[in-house]
């Protein structure tokens, strides 16, 4: 079915980028091999709610060989690609092996970063990946079984106090979660403590949530977030964070569980490049997305660096999804002997969900909050879910958290240090 | 509500025994506090489906809080009960806290044992937790990846080969759904490898598998396990486990995924009781399931070791349930001053599942095997799983399964020591 001589098309990555660019080959005479260091897809826009278990994994993610199955010019390699050799064309992986290319599309995307605070990564975990989202899990459920076995009142309360640091989409949900969690999901269920008692709090550098968005639905956020118990704290920067909690300017906040939500930092993958990066480590990409000085290589999604009428193209999954398509098409182009179209972003609006019935959305001239936001969020992320059985099974989950107030996810697995110690 | 009189009965263990216990004592004038490492109750017949990614962790494990939030007298701790000081009546957990108790009730199970072979549990993790069933999923899936990316035939072959060691029901289940995985669910996935070449391999040191059943029934599940593509070895002891594989009397059998079903050895709680054990460290009850010389404490469960008409009670769900709930009434009937009446076990019958429409079951006067047993086995566990929500959502997963020859949960996380490294 294939032939040896069919150029060899070579994508790194699995998220929206590199799995929009492998469909988009799908009936074309190349040949694509999709690296990825895990085996699935993640539908990253619900990764919060496996965080918050409201969500099992299985509902947000699905093996890419499976998805890639009847695909029958794509192979897809379990691999951790560790540098690119662009003279020689060939990808070198982790444990040694080489993948050779004619085409490349990097899509190796973004983790989050602690720009010059790594000793702040063990205390305050970020939200990128499933094991992310089991380690966030553990560590909020196991926050509220320890207060419910501690004595001392002021240990009791730190193990009560939640600091989300960063007021973008992703910490926003998480303190709306954990705010609903509290209040609701632990209901009754604890006897020396008072779940409803937990503080939740949110803090942003920046002088506002949700920043990408309009001032007006700002707004409106940070309104819903107190309303379902969030303390909000915006234009202050955590100056330090550890075991014991964090330092805002010279207030410290003893809290046990500090979550990071505060920033990203490109794949170190594009430093391999040798090519130029932006201040983020984002490779600042071509028209076509390609590489300057190297059409064969192209990078997409949140690694790539791309303005479009004065305004940066935001590292959400649409822009990602359309990045992928257009450079599949690039290379068909070429490989055709046509110039690759420049690419350009179409915004199709923003969306964030803060909580039960809470959301903002901005659709360019319609601006959405509140009620109408919100089952506006869920039918779209019910929409996008990949495959059937996710969608109609992740809707049942829903329905069945909305009416019983019930997170079906609670279970703690694992461990890590800071939780499997008490504090001393 | 609670009076401080009132009597203290804690509950070490969130398994059959302690949440059967705890549930026996919901309208009792006494306090019950119920203690476990973990946060959920576990159905553990289930675990190897999560092993196997047929179902999610939550499908079959529910916060213990979570279904004991109605029982006003009952408080969930999470803590490690390490050893118990009789003469002082208190529990002293890892973390350096003490537990008060009037009466005991010790259900803390077994683990599973390598029988003074330690250093193989590494190579061959056994299956008694969640985190074992995550490790167990993830070696496997990766031993499928593995082969994929391996260009030496007989590495690629080491890591297509999977052995079981252990004939018991565990052995069984995750022996023929390997082989289901193999041949079905995977299919048409690879590009590289066929997973269906991939050879599964029972190994049991008896005579035969399954022999806690009739003889005729352990024939019938062999044949049925060698229908499904099991290669079942019987009357052949393992005399060695290592990172490549394993031995079987002078024969070396090259495998990456080899799995431990061979045998458990009971909780270390038991030693700590200072009183009579048996050979696999569990403690020979009084026949009202008491300690000898301690009418307040009582063992239950796998933990508990005790004869019927010349039979020992066996390590099963059902009389995990009913010596939980025989050892509440106990404590009720001495608490009124009344003498607590011996145990006796209701067997109900033994039942196992093999694979895809394969199933044998012991119902006394009546034996089933084959398609019939394994309705009868769907039945029976849709039936006993906790909570409707899980109930539903598990028959949807199977219903899907059954059609789709799809497994959902086919998700790795985490990593270890064994899957992370290349072979050398």
């Amino acid at each position: 079915m294939q032939s040896e001589k069919e150029p060899y098309v070579v994508i790194v990555g699995g998220g929206f980028g590199g799995l929009w660019a492998a469909r988009a080959l799908a009936r074309s005479r190349v040949r694509v091999t999709l690296v990825d260091r895990v085996n699935h897809h993640l539908f990253q826009p619900l990764l919060y709610q496996v965080a918050t278990a409201g969500l099992s994994m299985p509902d947000i993610a699905a093996p890419l060989r499976h998805i890639l199955r009847r695909q029958r010019n794509a192979t897809v390699l379990l691999g951790d690609v560790e540098s690119i050799d662009r003279d020689a064309r060939r990808l070198r992986c982790a444990d040694g092996s080489e993948i050779a290319y004619d085409y490349l599309i990097v899509a190796s995307g973004a983790r989050h970063a602690y720009f010059g605070n790594d000793h702040w990564a063990a205390h305050a975990p970020g939200l990128k990946t499933l094991d992310d989202a089991l380690l966030i899990r553990r560590r909020v459920l196991t926050a509220f079984e320890r207060a419910e076995a501690e004595t001392d009142p002021a240990r009791r309360a730190a193990w009560l106090n939640f600091v989300v640091i960063g007021g973008g989409p992703t910490g926003v949900e998480l303190a709306g979660t954990l705010a609903e969690i509290a209040r609701h999901t632990l209901r009754r269920e604890f006897r020396r403590v008072d779940p409803a008692a937990a503080r939740v709090l949110l803090v942003e550098a920046g002088p506002r949530v949700l920043s990408a968005l309009p001032e007006s639905l700002s707004e409106k956020a940070a309104a819903q977030l107190r309303r379902l118990g969030v303390e909000v704290h915006t234009g202050r920067a955590v100056s330090a964070v550890d075991a014991d909690g964090i330092a805002l300017g010279d207030e410290r906040i003893a809290a046990r569980t500090v979550l990071w939500a505060a920033g990203v930092a490109a794949s170190p993958l594009g430093r391999s490049l040798g090519v130029p990066l932006d201040r983020a480590g984002r490779v600042l990409v071509e028209d076509d997305l390609s590489v300057p000085g190297h059409p064969e290589i192209f990078v997409v999604g949140d690694l790539a660096s791309r303005h479009q009428d004065g305004k940066p193209v935001p590292g959400v999954a649409p822009a990602a999804k359309q990045m992928g398509t257009h450079a599949a098409k690039a290379i068909l182009a070429r490989l055709a002997g046509r110039p690759a179209a420049p690419f350009r972003y179409h915004d199709v609006g923003s969306l964030a969900t803060i909580g039960r019935m809470a959301a903002v959305a901005d659709l360019g001239r319609v601006r959405l909050s509140g009620l109408v936001a919100w089952w506006f969020w869920l039918l779209i992320h019910i929409l996008f879910l990949i495959g059937f059985r996710s969608r109609l099974i992740v809707l049942i989950n829903w329905s069945w958290s909305y009416w019983t107030y019930q997170r079906h996810a609670r279970i703690i697995v694992g461990s890590d240090r800071s939780d499997a110690k008490p504090p001393a």
